[in-house]
């Protein structure tokens, strides 16, 4: 039986014409994996999954979609937490992945860029990068499979954000078809290009609704010759935000990452993940993972990270630290920030947020937050983690113990409004660095002024008049 | 005798009513130095400028004129090089000054952000950061009386972009009026947020041809406490980019400003600028001045800057070079590469371009365009400097000696169109920094993609569908 309502041979045939029959899937059953998100939260249908080559051909397929009136869901690695990547349930979408688009068509080592296709998995650039002895330094959990293309269409955060910015900082020049299937050439290597608009921002960060990122030029950074990891115990959120002021000054702008954690989730990551050890034996209410990249072996990085510290802990910024003396302790101490989050699943179900607020009122958000948290649902368990650098709190809620799972999930929404109401009255975001795809597009109504619609709703409209690039997602 | 040629009185009287009788100015005489732009290319015409003290009055203003078709010229410093702040020569135009609005509304530097309003002087925000030990790192000729609203409309550059970006990254949120008089308040001071299309991005670099900026969230960085200067001579451009590539690692990305200069340049600010002394004896046809930025005094930067040129001197990168010892000596240097500019009015016309390449397109740009240009006028004397970590060459040519400097000024648009050739051919941008403006909206759409044009104007239409917001600048 086929997915597709209407008259889905003459499609299939049109599209089959333009990708080859290699580039095409239109059985329920290989679609399975393209029509759900990893979370297992959506589950849509689809006409046909094409999987182009080259970015004429997906003008080719913009085209005809466009002219059939045809949605269009952009897909990568699929590995978005959202719903931003999967169809609707009509089943007249269509799912275009760039899979097969994953070419590096340039490195410029002395150009500090790469050029890449949006079907690239992250961690092939990085390693692409690294032969040529640059980093390109986006980093995050899903880097074995996310495709680049996403990365860009939902700009995208992770741990060296604080050094190196989003995604969207890091794109000198893009490549995108336009919904009515016009290529867009903007694949420039500038570091200064004043002479017009700048195009690429409205396709970073839109989620695919504006049009498809087909190819980038990414900018890279220096390889680093001397990384420096620390694990510190902090009394409390102020003097974390108190160390990573000092931090940065101190080390001349290295601090590459600054992780926070709380006692709640190292005790989780010990308990539950193989490997996970807690290197600092006095117990402590917070922790702090951080990470300097330096220019050379043997400079003056951990030396200045120490001197640092010793005058931290006299003030009582911070209790107790520990620094990695090889790469093994060093993966040690990462190990802990990573084995939190999956450990989380050891402990029932989880309310989460990914939130930001200034990096000036973490302390207040967290104060807060906790207390409409546990008065909501008595015994629940803040694991409050993440990127206290750029003010990125993941602030997961573990259920009570002993509670029926599904009892706590079913408070899922209430929690989010009560933890998002905190959030706005503080001046963040209900999305730091997840998007907004389906899951948040409702919420996010809430917050954003009807100017701000307004505004989008311009440009989405200016755009993709026709409302099939990627329907349904974002605004 | 009225400089407005149409109902006057009633739009001045309408426009006084808002801003009061100290926020309006209508005389020919009075408004003289605020129609004509500062290098004396335009001299425009308006029916009056005003001077708003609140983003309410902006709003109301911009209300107004937009009910009655009335073009709107934002205006700052009226420091610019294109001609986009000053008015036609209708005389219907209103001049919208920012200058009134010049308060710092917040400074927080646990999140490194500072609050401005578009009238405040550069300077004075480079001064509140030192104050709270931070460090504002957009920095450029006319810092001393450009405004922060200017330079976010143009997307400033200056010699720090290397390290720190330019002026579009260095805002996480704005506050603006948009084109009907409604005002979007996007003042977020947040790292992360994706909850929609990165708004703030349409305005930065747009020329107030889309809104005005009334207000911006500054991101701020720790203030430098040890900055390493150096002057090196190297045989030729393709050394400087291997010698710029070598010490972004070796110093771990704390090179801050890499100014390419050739000896000619040197030359001409030796002649004719008081306190120019050129330190390195030995004649070499280029100069780089660098910097670098570091976390505090007594760090090993110095040490591991001559490691690096050691190495270099050895392959021959480097011929030789030298470290300021002190702030005087740091000044002298930076006087070398200030003075060049000032230098070349001393010899004459001269023609000049804002161009950027990839950087490591630098070499082949400077051969084929010094080449061209030559050939084109006989004995013409190319003065190429800038910021070489960039890619950002300004390729001015001074006039040959002894001609006509009328005579070599009436080529300047032939000797544009071929230089601003080879930048094309080169991947390049005619205006890295300066913007487009009026001077070179016509030239700019010769290199423009049909494409491109039409996303522009999509955004125009989108926008300001009256085109009265700026209108004539940019698009």
């Amino acid at each position: 039986m086929s997915s597709c309502p209407y008259d889905d041979s003459r499609i299939h045939a049109a599209l089959e014409e333009i990708t080859g029959p290699q580039g095409i899937l239109t059985a329920a059953e290989d679609l399975e994996s393209y029509v759900r998100d990893q979370r297992g939260k959506y589950h849509g249908r689809a006409c046909a999954v094409v999987f182009p080559r080259s970015t004429e051909e997906v003008s080719r397929i913009v085209r005809f979609c466009s002219n059939e009136g045809i949605g269009m869901v952009p897909q990568g690695g699929n590995t978005g937490l959202v719903g931003g990547s999967v169809p609707d349930e009509s089943g007249r979408e269509i799912i275009l992945s760039l899979k097969r688009m994953n070419r590096i068509r340039a490195m410029d080592s002395e150009n500090f860029t790469l050029t890449v296709e949006a079907g690239c998995i992250l961690q092939d650039i990085q390693n692409a990068a690294a032969e040529a002895d640059r980093l390109f330094p986006l980093s995050l959990g899903a880097e074995g499979t996310c495709q680049i293309g996403g990365n860009l269409s939902t700009n995208a955060g992770g741990v060296q954000v604080l050094r190196y910015g989003n995604a969207r900082d890091l794109v000198l020049g893009l490549e995108v078809v336009l919904a009515d299937g016009r290529i867009w050439n903007g694949l420039r290597g500038l570091r200064k290009d004043n002479t017009g608009y700048d195009l690429k921002q409205l396709f970073l960060g839109a989620e695919g609704t504006l049009g498809i990122i087909t190819a980038a030029v990414l900018k890279l950074y220096a390889r680093p010759r001397e990384i420096v990891t620390a694990l510190a115990t902090v009394p409390d959120p102020d003097s974390a935000v108190s160390l990573l002021s000092r931090l940065r000054t101190a080390s001349g702008e290295s601090v590459t990452s600054f992780e926070l954690m709380p006692a709640r989730g190292i005790e989780f990551a010990c308990r539950h993940i193989e490997g996970c050890r807690n290197p600092l034996d006095a117990p402590s209410p917070w922790y702090v993972l951080l990470e300097l990249f330096g220019g050379r072996e043997g400079s003056d990085l951990s030396e200045t990270l120490q001197e640092a510290f010793g005058a931290c802990l006299e003030e009582g910024l911070v209790q107790d630290a520990v620094l990695a003396q090889n790469e093994s302790q060093r993966r040690e101490l990462w190990r802990l920030r990573e084995g939190l989050v999956e450990a989380q699943k050891h402990e029932g179900a989880s309310i989460k947020h990914d939130v930001s607020v200034p990096v000036s009122e973490v302390p207040a958000f967290l104060a807060e937050a906790t207390k409409i948290v546990t008065d909501l649902v008595e015994g629940a368990r803040p694991v409050p983690f993440g990127h206290l650098g750029d003010g990125n709190i993941h602030f997961n809620i573990s259920q009570p113990e002993g509670m029926d799972p599904r009892a706590f999930l079913a408070r899922w929404d209430e929690v989010n409004r009560h933890v998002h109401d905190v959030v706005a009255r503080l001046g963040g975001s209900i999305s730091a660095e997840h998007g907004i795809g389906q899951l948040k597009r409702e919420e996010n109504m809430r917050f954003k002024s009807e100017v701000e619609i307004d505004l989008m709703r311009s440009l989405k409209y200016a755009l993709d008049p026709e409302d099939l690039m990627n329907p349904g997602k974002l605004v």
